[in-house]
């Protein structure tokens, strides 16, 4: 008889190695939102991250299980600007959905972007149907809609751009 | 007794040199409109554009006078869309503003933009008094404010977001 060993519980770190370029990839490739050229934009990030270390502008919280990451923020200041910051990416394994990893990662992001004096976090997504339940992830963790720009991704596919003001009371 | 030449009329051209590194630093650092850093983001994008080649999501138009760029237009497509442009920076030399040059530099891009397939030009200011001409001229040239990001830049310098659909009645 072989028991199942219990589940460990996701950790967070926040330094990138060479295996998240992979472990990224996955992640975002098993929730089926993001197209090719999307996906290859998450791999630029992470790979900048990884090749550049602190030098880079895009930072991120890994959640691991087992030594791997299966879900990640990545965000970053946003350049020109004193204490505004995007957050680019927020994404968890398909198989890991509905644990509230997410709004895990998403409050630690949020965290360290205090630390960092930031201000207020940008979002955007999409108005596709897809995206309902990403928009709505957001606005029960606080973010404001504060602009649509008409299909900008393509027609008939709107960007939304969502704000949170972070002040120490809102941090959790 | 010496004669003044005629001033001869600024040329434009799209393939970027190295010598433009020099010339954009220079142009963006007469018009005394931005900071350091926003200096060093315009000669980052003409650096890309001159190293990578048509492999940079950089276009440039260039106004040259006597062989030497007077003023410039940076556009690109915007990742994950399909017909949606930024149009990051327009800027005339200020010994060479108040000719009508970003005009025909802003009527360039659009229609080049145009022959890409885009859809629409996106380009974001600032809602500071020094930008009143800037978000005027905008303006005056069929851009539609779409948006505002109060604080985006800094506590009380706002984002201001213009858009302009681009149709072939529109070009001109």
């Amino acid at each position: 008889m072989t028991m199942t060993p219990p589940e460990t519980s996701p950790v967070l770190r926040t330094t990138a190695t060479p295996d998240d370029v992979a472990y990224v990839r996955d992640i975002v490739a098993s929730t089926g939102f993001f197209s090719e050229a999307e996906i290859a934009v998450a791999v630029e990030l992470i790979e900048d991250r990884v090749t550049r270390g602190d030098a880079s502008d895009y930072r991120f919280v890994f959640a691991d299980r087992n030594e791997r990451a299966i879900g990640y923020a990545c965000y970053g200041p946003i350049p020109c600007t004193i204490g505004s910051f995007d957050l680019y990416w927020i994404a968890v394994h398909d198989r890991e959905r509905g644990r509230g990893l997410g709004r895990r990662l998403l409050r630690e992001a949020e965290r360290r972007i205090h630390g960092e004096s930031g201000r207020q976090v940008y979002v955007e997504t999409s108005s596709r149907d897809q995206y309902r339940s990403t928009r709505a992830f957001y606005e029960k963790n606080g973010y404001e809609r504060v602009a649509t720009f008409p299909d900008f991704y393509a027609r008939g596919d709107d960007k939304v751009v969502y704000v949170k003001p972070l002040n120490a009371s809102g941090l959790s």
